[in-house]
């Protein structure tokens, strides 16, 4: 029988959105992993009756509960004796958790105020799970077909927990894992992969195909159910070629991979150096670049040209061209990337010129006119992007020009066909 | 009659912990800021049974109910069919929202595929909201005690939409007004500005003082409630008076203010010109200043000089400082602000040069050393900084470092002492 999850994390702070429920995605994938079905997150404050409802909810719709939160020394810290009492289990007191306890507070030199002590009662033959990384203990225990975790609410505490101890506990009940394999999309949106690929998303069931819309890009997973990892990987190999096959070179990475991750490792690998000219990204493309660590080994600067002297004094971009042409042009976007190659002596440089928005420029050209080039040894390509839609989203049209700024990079290092949008 | 409000994200990527559930939180804080009372955010995934269950459980317990994600073109887009379901509704197409999605194609250049239009298609009798970020409307509607919006997952979309269009939907059911002004605060940490604060913050309940921590600064919110606006305020204004009398120019700004926003505005209003040389930040600042509309009156330009070759062939940095002393000191970060000056031929420039990490310098300086400096018509400032606490964090040096930077052209804007931290 396949065990169904339910997260319930207690805390006002969350219901009021001052807190946001990380642990829940945190705990999520960990569970995932496991091969256990998060099927409900709930929050719910801290509250006695409510959080009590929201436990016998829990019973009636999952087998898992893992709670977060409300175990700590204040009165408002409710979740182990609400559980306690919805499995009719007495709270018993762990002198070995109150000594964990002082001595915490003995090694971080601060004085111990007695309501830390509560922390040590936990419900009557539960596994105590340690907390190496605060004050309140965690516990689980099993109740006919159920199957319960607490652990404190600070991600930092609950997650290491949950790794440590928790998921040891919760093995036993895992049928194998889910994997997942995450394909990484730049130039579609998601209808035109979701019309691709539709037929095929429907039919399959294992592994399942799902696309996701990111920041100016795409996902696609493909998640696997099987006993082990081998076996998961070998349902997902064959649809991954069947739709690397479909997509080809508009994947352009896997996983965690990013635009500027790909780059900077391209670059790297090959010993080439980066620079950037931008003007309407105004530093977005070398800030993305920068992110990453390691990025000194390729980035050699960049220059935020923002204004038509700067293109002409330090790209050495020609005044009568920007006079003739205006600044958001193909030949000014070539005129900028070849100067910052030269300026920064770096062997490739891209730029973007064009209209951010919220208004047109003074020569009328639409928000979202955007002209992103790259300059490299064996030459110099550009691609003129249509980036409006709501005229009040600049950030989308500045992060867009430095996507497609990232990709001429990444094509050009694959040896692709550079201007294809 | 006080309402109940249940947040139901729809969404198996929240489920799988791929996305965090964001949107709950910022939801959350709008919502209590008109008075309404969230007591549930619950998440389930794109499957149709549980979905519509757990419409049922938010019907039974919660009088307002805002669903968020599930109203894209995919076929796992379930919610508004659900939702009208389990209220009897029928689906209706909406030629206007047809109009709007196709536009928003025909603008952003884009092909449209035919299964866009099935987001044209809302509940009878709905409020359509618009969505000016995207390409799925959300929906509004009465029905008997329950009041139903539904919302975009993706943050971008979902936010602003329920701002503009929901937020006023939903007013018709807050009794009274909740009211807040919120202070921005740079220079101090929670902790400080809490314990500096916490007795008055215990002993007012109405308006409430509450501090948040945000990515390297802090904001502290009064909220009152009261029949009108009004009197709301009357309630706010003398708590804001003593608070602004604790915390002096700690203070930089209010509302939705942002330090580049105070800069950029404050620079604009007199008419002055900026410019950046940035080392370890990368383009950040420059980046910041640019995401404002209007910035171009503003800034001139920057230079990203992440190598020393830049630092002297563009910005003038003398290689023999740099040799002598290594990239990361005060006189370097002095040069390169000087140089930006000269070089961008702006009225003030603003420079960043430090370790952001992961790994010590070259030179063995920690991660976390950095310097940042204003040079200026009167003069030259520099600022040393220790962000070791954040050493696992290169981006929270980062944001940190432009923070600073941003902090001293606010604070000589406004005739401050500009080196104090």
């Amino acid at each position: 029988m396949s065990h169904i999850v339910e997260l319930l994390a207690v805390g006002t702070e969350l219901l009021l959105g001052n807190t946001v429920n990380s642990d829940a995605q945190m705990l999520a994938r960990e569970l995932s992993a496991l091969g256990l079905n998060v099927y409900y997150h709930s929050v719910v404050g801290d509250n006695p009756e409510r959080l009590s409802q929201s436990v016998e909810l829990a019973k009636s719709r999952a087998d898992v509960i893992i709670t977060t939160g409300g175990l700590g020394p204040t009165c408002d810290d409710l979740t182990k004796k609400v559980v306690a009492q919805s499995f009719g289990k007495a709270m018993v007191y762990h002198p070995e958790c109150a000594d964990a306890i002082r001595s915490y507070f003995a090694c971080s030199g601060r004085a111990m105020t007695e309501n830390n002590l509560q922390q040590a009662w936990l419900p009557e033959g539960c596994t105590v799970l340690e907390n190496r990384w605060g004050t309140a203990p965690g516990c689980a225990f099993q109740s006919g077909r159920h199957f319960v975790v607490m652990l404190p609410g600070p991600p930092r505490e609950c997650i290491p927990m949950f790794k440590e101890a928790a998921a040891p506990w919760l093995s036993q009940l895992s049928e194998g894992v889910i994997c997942s394999h995450t394909l990484r999309i730049f130039g579609w949106g998601e209808s035109q992969v979701e019309s691709l690929l539709r037929d095929r998303m429907n039919e399959l069931t294992n592994p399942t195909l799902a696309p996701y819309a990111k920041e100016g890009e795409m996902e696609l997973r493909i998640t696997a159910k099987a006993a082990d990892q081998a076996a998961a990987e070998a349902l997902i190999a064959p649809v991954e070629r069947e739709v690397r096959g479909l997509l080809g070179d508009l994947i352009y990475g896997t996983g965690e991979d990013t635009l500027e991750k790909v780059v900077l490792e391209g670059m790297k690998a090959r010993g080439l150096t980066l620079g950037t000219a931008e003007s309407c990204t105004g530093g977005l493309i070398a800030k993305r670049v920068t992110d990453l660590p390691g990025s000194s080994a390729v980035l050699r600067g960049g220059v935020v040209s923002y204004t038509n002297e700067v293109k002409t004094n330090v790209l050495g971009v020609s005044r009568q061209l920007l006079e003739e042409q205006g600044a958001v042009c193909a030949e000014v976007a070539r005129a900028m990337a070849q100067g910052a190659r030269r300026v920064l002596g770096c062997d490739a440089a891209v730029s973007a010129t064009g209209v951010a928005g919220p208004d047109r420029d003074e020569r009328g050209n639409p928000v979202g006119l955007v002209y992103v080039a790259l300059a490299a040894p064996d030459g110099c390509w550009v691609r003129k992007l249509n980036l409006a839609g709501a005229s009040d989203r600049r950030d989308r049209v500045r992060i867009m020009a430095a996507n497609h700024a990232l990709d001429m990079i990444r094509r050009w290092l694959a040896g692709l066909e550079i201007e294809r949008i």
